[in-house]
Parts: C-alpha cells; sequence; structure tokens
C-alpha cells in the first residue's frame, strides 16, 4: 500500500505538511455543496495550502456522481490550467473522493491526490484500494480506476457538521469491524456512543484508526476478493435485506442502521449455529437498541425479506442464503448458510431483544 | 514492462491463443471506420476469437478521439454486458488503441486488452508505455491513463491495406531509430524500400522488430522523460518545424515525410558540429530523396522555418534551438544548439542534397 494514512485532528498542519512534501505548486480542493459549506471555512481556517487553493464545487449526492460532473470536473481542472504535479484534495464523503479520485486519476494520465474524508463511513472507508469511479448507464460505479491517493488525513474534527444519523450510520461498520476483530477493540466501541450531545470527537479518532487498520488487514489478506474479505459481509445479508424492505415500505432507513439490527440478527444466528456467546449478544443488542432504537418488523413481514435475501449478490449456489457468521467475537465464519426456518427463529429472537411485541 | 510483444504475421493463431491463455469469455473488437472495412474480414477469417467477437465501430481519425465516442464505447460495453473479464482488441492505429485502451481501463475499473496495430508508426510505437487517452478542450491528449494492455500483435500483414504515403510516414520514424542504433540496423533498413510493388511485408517484420526493440531499450533506460530518452527528437526540430510550416502554406505534408526531411537536415548539421561522416550523410539523403522525393524550400523560407523552432516545445532555454544531433551513427548527442546563421548553412545543404534550385 502506498498510500499514508494519517490520523491526526490537527488536519490544516498534516495538509500544509503535505504539499511541502510533495512539492505541489499549485491546489486544487473538489467539495461537494455540503462541504464547501460547512467544512471547506474550517480547513481554510487552518491550512495555508486550503486558503491559497483553487475550489471546485461539484453537486452532492450519488445520484450527481455521474459523467457529467466529472466532465464538469475535468473542465474546470482544464481551466485552472491543473498540470500533472498539481494536488487534488478531495474534501467529503465517498462520492466526493470517488468522483474527484476519478477526475485525478484521468487528467493528463494522473495527478497527486489525497483524500479528506469528512463522514464517519469514509474515514474507515478511506484505508483501501484506491477505488474511484461514477455511476453510468443506471449501474453503481460502472466507470472508474484503481488510484491509490498519496494519502489520507483521517480525523474527526468535521463530524460535528453531520447529521446524527449520519454519524451513528458510519458508526456501525465500525461496531461490525470491533465484531470481526476481538474483545478489546469490541469493548472500546460499546463504551463509546457517537451521539450529541456527548460526542466526543478526541477519543473516536483511536476508534477510527484501529477500525481502519481492521479493514486494512482483512483486505490485504485477501486482494482477490474470494475468501477471507467476505468476513466483511457480517451483518449485511440481513441488512441488506432490511434495507431493501424499507424501500418497499416507503420509508427508507439507513444503511448504517440496517447494517445494526442487521448484526444483531446474524448474532442471534450465530448462537443458534456456532455457539456464539449469549452474553456477547445480550450486550450487543443492549447497545444497538440503546443507540440506534429498534426496526419494527412482524412476522408477517418475514416472507418478504427472506425473499430479499435470497436476491442477494453474495449467494452463490442457487436457492441457498448466505451468511457470515461468528463463532465468537474475533471468529468469523464465512461462508455459512441457514434455512428459512432458521432466519425466522433468528428474527423472533432480534424482536424479542428489541423489546418488539 | 508486463506487456507481452508478440511479433508475427500469423495474427489470428496469436490471438485466437491469447484469448485461451487469458481465459477470456468474451472478445470485444474496436476498430474504426477504416479498419472495420478493411482489415476486420482479414483478422476474422483467421481467427475463431475474431469470428466470434463483438465489434464495436468508431469514427476514424484524431478528430474523433474524443469524449463523444469515449462515452459511446462505453454504452457500447455495457450494452453488450461486457465484465472485467472480457477482452477488448484495439484494432488499428494509434487513434483506435489511444481510445479504446482508455475505455478498457475505465470501464468496471479496468478491463484487459491487447492490441493489434494496422499501421506502421502504431506498430514501432506499440512497444512503450502503455499511453491511453482522448482528447479534450482543444487539448490533444488531455484525459487518459498509463494502463498496459496484456500484449500487442505486431504484424505487417495488414499495411497493404493501408495508403502509401502513410506506410512511408511511418517508416520515417523507423530510419530515426535506426540513425540512433547502430550501421547494421540502419544498413537493413536503407537497403529496404517500403514503396509498392515490391513492399514485401515478411522482409519488413524483422525491421519493425527491431525498431520497437530500439524504442523500448531507449524509453526503458530514461523512464522519467529527461535525458536519453531525448534522442528520440533526432529529426524533430527542424521535422516540426517543416510540417508547421506545410501548414501556413495550406498543403500540409505528413508528419514523417517531414521528420524525414529533417533527418536529412539535422545530419547536415550533425556533419557540420560534429563531423557526422560525409559519406553516410550522402548516402541517407539518397534515400529520403528516392523515396520521399524532396520538399521545395527557398532561402526566403529560412526566418519563418527558424521562427518555428523556437516556438518548439523542446527548447528549454529562452531564444536557444535546441537539437539532439548525431557525432556517428548509433551515437547521439543530445541538448545541442545551432544559431540561425548555422541552420541557414544546413538549409541550404538540405536544398543541394535534394536538388532543388
Amino acid at each position: 500500500m502506498k498510500q499514508k494514512l494519517i490520523f491526526t485532528n490537527l488536519v490544516g498542519q498534516a495538509l500544509d505538511d503535505l504539499v511541502a512534501d510533495l512539492g505541489a505548486p499549485q491546489v486544487v480542493i473538489v467539495a461537494d455543496t455540503n462541504t464547501a459549506q460547512f467544512v471547506l471555512p474550517i480547513l481554510v481556517n487552518d491550512s495555508k495550502a486550503a486558503a491559497g487553493a483553487r475550489i471546485i464545487t461539484m453537486k452532492s449526492g450519488d445520484a450527481n456522481k455521474n459523467l457529467d460532473e466529472l466532465t464538469s470536473l475535468w473542465r474546470q481542472l482544464a481551466a485552472m490550467e491543473a498540470t500533472r504535479s498539481t494536488l487534488v484534495v478531495n474534501l467529503g464523503g465517498g462520492v466526493v473522493s470517488d468522483l474527484g479520485g476519478f477526475a485525478a486519476a484521468t487528467y493528463k494520465r494522473g495527478m497527486k491526490c489525497v483524500n479528506i474524508p469528512t463522514t464517519v463511513l469514509a474515514a474507515v472507508d478511506a484505508s483501501v484500494g484506491g477505488k474511484t469511479g461514477i455511476n453510468f448507464n443506471g449501474l453503481k460505479n460502472q466507470l472508474g480506476t484503481f488510484s491509490e491517493p498519496e494519502a489520507a488525513i483521517i480525523s474527526t474534527i468535521f463530524f460535528n457538521t453531520l447529521p446524527q444519523q449520519q454519524v451513528l450510520s458510519g458508526y456501525a461498520e465500525m461496531l461490525k469491524h470491533g465484531l470481526l476483530e476481538d474483545e478489546a477493540t469490541l469493548g472500546k466501541l460499546l463504551a463509546y456512543s457517537p451521539v450529541y450531545p456527548i460526542f466526543d470527537s478526541a477519543s473516536l479518532l483511536p476508534l477510527i484508526e484501529a477500525s481502519v487498520g481492521v479493514k486494512a488487514r482483512i483486505v490485504e489478506a485477501d486482494l482477490t476478493e474470494t475468501g477471507l474479505r467476505k468476513a466483511l459481509n457480517l451483518g449485511h445479508t440481513i441488512g441488506h435485506a432490511l434495507e431493501s424492505f424499507s424501500y418497499t415500505r416507503k420509508s427508507p432507513i439507513a444503511h448504517g442502521y440496517a447494517v445494526a439490527w442487521g448484526l444483531v440478527t446474524e448474532l442471534v444466528l450465530s448462537h443458534l449455529q456456532l455457539g456464539f456467546p449469549s452474553e456477547e449478544l445480550h450486550r450487543f443488542a443492549e447497545y444497538v437498541l440503546h443507540n440506534y432504537g429498534a426496526y419494527e418488523i412482524t412476522c408477517d413481514d418475514y416472507p418478504a425479506l427472506i425473499a430479499a435475501m435470497r436476491q442477494d449478490k453474495k449467494n452463490t449456489v442457487a436457492d441457498q442464503i448466505n451468511f457470515t457468521l461468528l463463532e465468537a467475537v474475533g471468529k468469523p465464519k464465512i461462508d455459512c448458510t441457514a434455512s428459512p426456518e432458521q432466519i425466522g427463529a433468528a428474527l423472533d429472537i432480534y424482536r424479542d431483544l428489541m423489546h418488539l411485541a
């Protein structure tokens, strides 16, 4: 991995040091309409490089991660007479780094670039792979490159500008990493609550760093995406089903929330099938209930949820529903399956744990 | 260099072997309107993979190496449900491999691709670098990637479909490589005449292979493009000036022809400044006159030509005109300069050698 990962809340200083190290004669910051308004002023205040940078603002949201916005970025880079030595700084969540990274990777056959993630999810994802891209022709990430940025500056100072729900949504992926890693990592995560007003970014940063480490180790151990990396699917079979189901109900839930409830239900399955400790399950379920609340379902919803699980891309054998489960914290078992009856039983227990009727 | 270079006139067989080796489940051939008409039928006749391939046709010519054509390629790949394992075969000159290579490098974050150059220039260029790209916003190759294809299949079997002028134009770059390499390589090139009807592709192939070798060695010895690679500028300072000048005259000459006449004039300068052997100079000038004819200029044109040389991107010091010259065949000297008087004297001798008044 060529990419430098810098964990610091002195983001301005870190950026100025990077610009000096790289000897970049020009800095261009790519922001979206949200980060340009709420995050950029903080950075400009703390960094000479940011204060002197040209700014490119793109429309926010995944729907704008498209060829029109990419073309607009290319045009603006050309209008600024950016060269291969110009440094692109992507200031935002995954949409900004995907689009800004793709523009940087292809303008003049490749400029240097640095990511400054401003969301919890982007910070946790920043460890891995250098994927860039846009949606095209109705398909997600249809066009793109593998191009690692020079560095990612990962901090928690921008999280206070985010909606509470988005912080919790990103935190669910960190909980997953904790479950995959060990008791100590999970324990620290469950002892922390990323909820305003007790939202304490100084103690969140080491948790983010640990979480990035977990993901990076798993991905590096399995670059071909066939084996071990499937561990990262923990919580996602049921999580995705809940998310899809919520769309059919016309009241969509955030991805991370769906993952949190998916983790609870898959820990139940882990308990039933692999003897995952009941005490750990209860502690985890209480944490989720306290921070995320409960997603209401009844047994009438089970057939629709199980149908959604059957649609999952991760299934490799027809009519089998695939799961990653846990024997214990830190002991994932990939390629597990469960019958509709077993899944129904797990959903029953999920409803009990969430105090649903 | 990861790219395989396959020199063979059994192109169909080579392609079928490659497709089998790569285990590609689907093959897509990118051709332009010319190669689709004149070259593709030859390939389809000789290759099962080509016969079973899907075809994407783009408009020919550098003016179409643009975002619209790239978007059209992406759309057609998506319509064919191409995956990351689909093999893209670029069948054409540099425009096709630049555009098809860029599409392949970015579709689903990178497909495999193979180049089958169909012009002399593309065959000789195929050794190097994996540059892909399109023109954008009025600038050449403004967008693109460095992405080496899996292989290039280099043959001479398609050259008979080319206009005579285009063959000679590419051959001028081979002459340059011969001058940079050694007496033996140059001697073989001067003993060959790529002119119909004596156009003999079987003996041209080894000359192409040698030429690719020269360029690959120079480029690999100097990946940073600062030193040795400047040797490849031989003939191009005066060549570019003649080319630009011909545009102002509204009767443009082909790039390779300009290079051939540029080589003659720069060998004259080499003789005057570095003692390049007079006998070699005469032999080379006669070859150029015989195959390319003469480009008519008078001493009234010198100021315009010298002004064009001053505009050359390769000049690094203001008001100095930069050249790569030769002490002898195989002994380039980079970063040479010449005064307007010296250049005028060389142009006088060029006119003598070309039997111009």
